[in-house]
């Protein structure tokens, strides 16, 4: 009887522990109550929230948590409960041999066939019906991929699959508009602040005149681009001094 | 580790059981198989339905059937598990008050302010990411609203929130096109060989302009719309010869 499995009726968020301290905490509850306030679902207390953490964090402070809410059990149909108890699902994983974010090798991206539909109502949600970046994944299994760049049925780049991302040009950071599809995640607001970075449209030929491209997320922080099918970039001069800063703030 | 539940990775149907026997079996388990290949998921041995529909006969013979078919447990990320091991659940609840097919009275209907986004790579599949319908149906809770009707972006009619839909111009019943968005489900395969129905694109004023507008699901069967906002329509003098032709197919 739960939504969240039913319909995919709930939100989530993944983010770091390191020593036992959830990486960018304030930020990443917050940003779970926006997305639950979107689908009309009231957030838990903090003060659940920080328990479920706290727990985690002694069995394993160096992990990938995973925040789920979702509206709950309820009878079968789309109408909501009369009274919704939400669910709240709180998970450790170790955490994976991710690439280091200071690595000299950048990672090496693909254009998914898949486009993004849009919906506004849910753009910029980390809500649980994530099929389209499912069927994105299986696009691929070449392990040299690093991550596919997913357009929209306009040929806008919205996101990566597990990402965000960056496109300089001559000097200035753009990162696509969400307002119609895509998930604005913790990472992409501090990058969007510390780049000084503009939203925007952004199609596949500005992507590929850029002068550089980074991705993002709140797992591997942040990653420099070294390739699109033939197109190849080098690693930015400036890129460590920007990871050391989005490292850096508290 | 669910990924029905973390992604709605995964596909449904929603059936009548009447004297213990599934209703239009044959073709729940063939759409069920189809919509299944569609997100590259393997569909178990129809055997397994049919014990656990065996199951749920002798317990509750008349009953709404749900099945559920998940890409199963998985470790965190959107990319497939090595070995995938599907998920099946196979639930009964009791059949509700349904509106009688036959009733005097038509369904009232009201069009959603939400509108379906195109997604072509999932449209046409029952599958797991639903919150389109749970936002559209929180639109409204007036009781003698019976259904909404959803709309695409481009103002073209999909379905009602819980149903499809069938429109009658001139004597020709036509039913939206399924090719972007909705879900073309068994109920509307039988309707439109029984009604002789085209798929194509109909509009807010094609469906005002109509002379007889039906609603169908697997669970009501069919429904004759009485009125749309200001807009009402009589009870179409063969609708109970459609209605019966409907039912007593086996």
């Amino acid at each position: 009887m739960e939504r969240g499995l039913a319909f995919g009726d709930g939100v989530f968020r993944t983010l770091r522990m390191e020593n036992g301290q959830p990486v960018w905490w304030q930020e990443q509850l917050a940003k779970l109550e926006v997305d639950a306030h979107r689908l009309g679902l009231d957030m838990p207390p903090s003060s659940l929230w920080e328990q479920d953490i706290a727990w985690l964090a002694v069995r394993m402070p160096n992990a990938v948590v995973k925040l789920t809410l979702t509206r709950g059990p309820g009878p079968r149909g789309y109408r909501l409960p009369d009274l919704v108890f939400p669910t709240r699902i709180a998970m450790a994983t170790p955490l994976p041999d991710f690439p280091d974010p200071a690595s000299k090798t950048g990672a090496r991206l693909r254009v998914c066939d898949l486009r993004l539909g849009h919906q506004p109502a849910l753009a910029g949600v980390k809500h649980l019906n994530r099929l389209e970046n499912v069927l994105a994944r299986m696009e691929w299994d070449d392990p040299d991929i690093d991550e596919g760049l997913l357009l929209d049925g306009e040929g806008n780049l919205v996101s990566g699959v597990m990402s965000n991302l960056f496109v300089r040009h001559s000097g200035i950071w753009h990162t696509p508009l969400l307002d119609r599809c895509g998930v604005a995640g913790v990472t992409r607001g501090r990058l969007l602040h510390l780049l000084e970075a503009e939203e925007a449209r952004i199609t596949l030929p500005d992507v590929l005149a850029a002068d550089a491209l980074f991705l993002s997320n709140s797992l591997i922080r942040l990653r420099w681009v070294s390739a699109l099918g033939e197109r190849c970039w080098h690693r930015p001069p400036d890129y460590d001094v920007i990871l050391e800063r989005l490292c850096s703030e508290g």
